[in-house]
């Protein structure tokens, strides 16, 4: 039970998301994470709670797997909770229009264990936006070490 | 030295952001962050160190205090790291125009106490961008209950 069995089982929480996204499985996503958790995502609102209908919803906006690839993970433990932070590479494409998307985002991910299981209870995923006046969001950058897939 | 203890130093760091801010006083504000703390910001790159310059010249495109509101921040301690999460209302007026600009944000704010000092380590500031093919940032939302100053 020590940090390296801790960063295992954080690690594992995070390649469920991965593969859930893949195989498009809306509640095994939200299984990661506790009931009440806060979530700010890529899209309005500005917070909401684990929603598996609108996950669902979202999932089928695209055809064929969700592929979420995590770059430059590095995760803090102290007793019973941690905080991630790195780079998603999101690729999947459009139900209309058959387009291949592909963006990176920043995520930093917050957990807690509870009865030995370590499940997520904040997250924040984002891109930045362009202060030029334009108000676009910037989902057109790469982290500057794309080559750490962690 | 218990948990409201360290909540108080917690909120101490926030209110030093907060009052450099209005104060515009870019030292001030990285003074809070540990030198090589990792921030996913507002505007690109996708993610920066503390920055002193960069800040400062971001502060000199407003014309008097730059006010930031922290609201419904709630802050999880355990051993000798925390996260927190929350909504910046962040209220300015342009150098350039002279126009009020009033806008929320989300922020998620994490710590680590060194030889019994906090300092941020991580910091990820956001707003959400509008999925409907527009990809605007979404600058316009308010949180559900902006009642809750904290």
């Amino acid at each position: 039970m020590g940090i390296n069995t801790d960063r295992q089982e954080i690690r594992a929480v995070m390649d469920a998301i991965r593969q859930s996204h893949h195989d498009k499985n809306a509640a095994g996503v939200i299984a990661q994470y506790e009931p009440d958790a806060l979530i700010f995502d890529l899209a309005p609102p500005l917070d909401h709670r684990p929603d598996i209908e609108g996950l669902s919803a979202w999932f089928d906006t695209w055809q064929g797997p969700v592929e979420i690839e995590a770059h430059d993970f590095e995760i803090t433990i102290d007793g019973d909770i941690a905080f991630c932070h790195g780079f998603f590479r999101t690729s999947a494409t459009t139900r209309q229009g058959g387009e291949k998307a592909v963006f990176w985002s920043r995520a930093t991910v917050c957990l807690k264990r509870t009865n030995k299981v370590w499940k997520i209870t904040h997250e924040h995923t984002s891109v930045p936006f362009y202060m030029d006046g334009s108000f676009r969001a910037a989902i057109d950058l790469e982290p500057k070490s794309k080559e750490n897939a962690a």
